[in-house]
């Protein structure tokens, strides 16, 4: 069997337990508040992945690009919402992913848009953040607008799609529960107009992992859509949404060098391995390029990544000093910053569980 | 013949006038200082790319990865500088190309290392620049101990290379011009520390693309590396070492929604597409995440990605106000930060000629 120590490096792990344990929390949490998940793939674009999540179930899943859309309906997965703002050159292939039996639903918040899309279930993007785009909830006008250019152009209302992105700026899990409160009232209340007009409009979808994660009150919501909680990373921990020991991602590194008058040892994973992503640069502990942790994932005496070239990453203590000795040849493990960005710097999961030892290696795709 | 306006977006648009122009004027300006240039292929990682600039000669190249490494001797090219501090956990993958036939050249900056490695060539790693790796051109007990441990366990110390990275931030051409300088004098005083203590050290190795656009003499230097000058970005037109009508790489976006109330214009270029990488940040101007173009690469009236999302780019005026109307399905070019960032992103590049029609696709790889 591999184990860790004999892979290349850089490259990509995947700690199977802890990822079993976030997508148990999660679910456990939605049941709680009797809501099903949809799953958000772009986190892990992945089959496998997924299918683990999901323990093999072809349940409903979001998608933040089409060519995500048609890898997880080519491995069964019937119920997609493609969660971006749609425009009229990506029908095509729309139509085609619906022709071979795709219940594909869009995404709109315009009425002109709205009037380009024949023949798809479509929500109604609503803002209730001001992070990025859609129709504010109490703009009943625009909102009725957009729903009956969608009835005339052949599509249906289905109903209204919000996502607090801003949730991850947040600075407490109480700021976040208010957030998850605003989501929801501003969702249900755009439904609500909407069949105030006649319009059935039954799906309230709502989500963001932090969000999700502290929701108290999902009432009126039909579906909450979540991603980044399966592998979680240092911006999540940095907001209380998880614990560092509950990452199940992180980057094999290996040392290659040391620059004993900086205090520096110098690894084989740069930003091409992390991501460029500086997600805790805002947050109250800036992580650098990520936490560095022994091989056995545990974080090791106060080391970040400080700095990151191409194929180069510096690890140094976060204030400053001698680091401990790792000689040349010595593998590391680095939590990322944003799992999302440093996922697609990779091809595969080298998946382990409890140990040392590979137990699968779990393909994503990347593109659009 | 396929448009640029009939492609799926995002993706990438590679201008081959452009690169062209690029990759003569750096020919032109290395011809004058008598010094032969070793392609850094990190940039592009694209076959027919590099066979395009340099004009299908097997020329010698610098690699940043073994797969950049095997890729490329596939392709025909024998003459690889792999240019990142070795390891020995990599050896096997660089003995099976050095036993294909690759003439492949290894770095090393210690003396531990080069006590793993026999039978390469092998440069040693000299710091000019504070900025990674690398000996103290100085230090000569430590360079020789290097080549003695070199050539003890059977390889060739066949001289030094340097690679002044903190070019990147330099405030003015003088500031580069001085930097190139310090490259040149650090490089080849470890160099002619090596031949006083009796090896030979032929090869006296330096470069980045402002040092090599720069320096004003060369005199003992063997070779000049540089890779992004073959494309540029905005981090080098901030630093003046190209101009911002010399960048060859876009990324092709379409425009999915507006939020008026905010002077916003919404893309499906995120930082998917773009990459996280913010290197303007800290210059002069900030370019956000890239300056937006119209389809023609020419920019529009001072609009910038001010911010992105995974799939979501928000285009605003820089100050603020207004932006020119961009209808739903608008197709822009957004030019990049960092070229090698932005180029990683993707798998192909679309490439034009001084018109909208593709002339070709070419295709790039990633991974290690």
């Amino acid at each position: 069997m591999t184990e860790l120590s004999q892979l290349e490096t850089p490259c990509l792990v995947l700690e199977r337990g802890r990822l079993a344990a976030n997508a148990a929390r999660l679910r456990r949490r939605l049941a709680e508040l009797g809501v099903p998940l949809r799953l958000h793939v772009k986190t892990a674009k992945s089959l496998e992945v997924i299918d683990f999540v999901l323990g093999g179930a072809k349940a409903p899943i979001t998608v933040s690009t089409l060519k995500e859309a048609e890898q997880f309906f080519d491995a069964g997965y019937r119920d997609i919402l493609y969660a971006v703002g749609f425009a009229k050159h990506k029908l095509p292939r729309a139509r085609a992913l619906a022709a071979r039996g795709a219940n594909l639903t869009l995404l709109v918040d315009s009425v002109e848009v709205a009037g380009d899309i024949g023949g798809f279930p479509v929500l109604i993007e609503i803002d209730t953040d001001g992070h990025r785009a859609g129709v504010k909830p109490e703009d009943e006008t625009q909102l009725v607008a957009i729903a009956r250019a969608l009835e005339v152009a052949g599509s249906i209302a289905a109903g209204v799609m919000t996502h607090a992105g801003g949730s991850y700026d947040c600075g407490s899990v109480e700021e976040i529960a208010a957030m998850a409160e605003r989501e929801r009232v501003g969702a249900v209340a755009a439904a609500q107009a909407l069949r105030r007009a006649g319009f059935a409009a039954p799906t309230v979808s709502v989500g963001s992992t932090p969000t999700a994660t502290y929701a108290r009150n999902l009432a009126g919501v039909t579906e909450v859509r979540a991603g980044v909680f399966v592998f979680f990373d240092l911006v999540m921990a940095g907001i209380d949404v998880c614990r560092q020991e509950d990452i199940a991602l992180s980057v094999l590194a290996t040392v290659i060098g040391h620059r004993a008058d900086r205090g520096w040892i110098l690894v084989d994973a740069g930003w091409m391995a992390m991501s460029r992503d500086r997600g805790t640069a805002k947050q109250r502990i800036d992580q650098g390029y990520g936490v560095v942790c022994d091989l056995d994932g545990h974080a090791l005496d106060d080391l970040i990544l400080t700095d990151a070239n191409q194929e180069h990453g510096i690890v140094a203590r976060r204030t400053g000093g001698t680091p401990p000795e790792l000689p040349v040849g010595a593998r590391l493990r680095i939590l990322p910053n944003h799992a999302c960005a440093t996922g697609a710097q990779h091809e595969a999961y080298y998946t382990v569980h409890g140990s040392r030892e590979v137990v699968a290696v779990w393909k994503r795709f990347s593109g659009w």
